[in-house]
């Protein structure tokens, strides 16, 4: 996972945090799907993922270029089909967060 | 770590997505002293992090009621002590985005 760069203001964030279930259950695979399909999506900027192997708390947050392009994105049928086994296998609980960036900086330079 | 609730929006996240140097450096104890101190601060929501082991790539969100509240807590003094030693001791690179949390669900609950 590379960071992913800083962009002009202001673009759209979906923070998802999510707590995963015991067992791989056809996730890292599905998963891997979903970073190559959302990266071929309109108004895609990124995407950046986390997760804490011991306790099984994950942050995944996808960049986009306005809150559009993100709802767009959730609902192309093969994503929903992931979201789908996502509350059903996956996941025992998950936040989403849809949020506006205004501004960002990269070590302390700002993104003039 | 678990789950930060849903709010009612408009409130504030703090995305901040870093690449860890080798070793500790002392890394843990600030980390932890800083979750303590951060939640003591007007306007305090919650904080998420995740990090992978592996790669050393991690995020850490924290909430804040407005970007007022986030911004003092970013110049706390011993903040800013752990923030200079994250730029010269911890971090080989990192990207800070300060946003707006026009929206938020659980489950697919939306938080009306």
């Amino acid at each position: 996972m590379e960071l992913t760069p800083t962009f002009d203001a202001p673009y759209t964030a979906v923070i998802f945090s999510s707590l995963r279930t015991e067992g791989d259950r056809g996730y890292d695979a599905v998963s891997a799907r979903m970073e190559t399909l959302a990266a071929q999506q309109p108004g895609y900027l990124g995407v950046e993922s986390a997760r804490d192997e011991a306790t099984g708390f994950g942050i995944t947050v996808s960049y986009w270029r306005d809150h559009a392009s993100a709802a767009a994105w959730k609902q192309v049928t093969e994503h929903e089909r992931a979201q789908a086994n996502g509350k059903r296998l996956w996941y025992s609980d998950y936040v989403v967060r849809i949020a506006t960036v205004d501004r960002d900086y990269r070590n302390d330079r700002p993104n003039a």
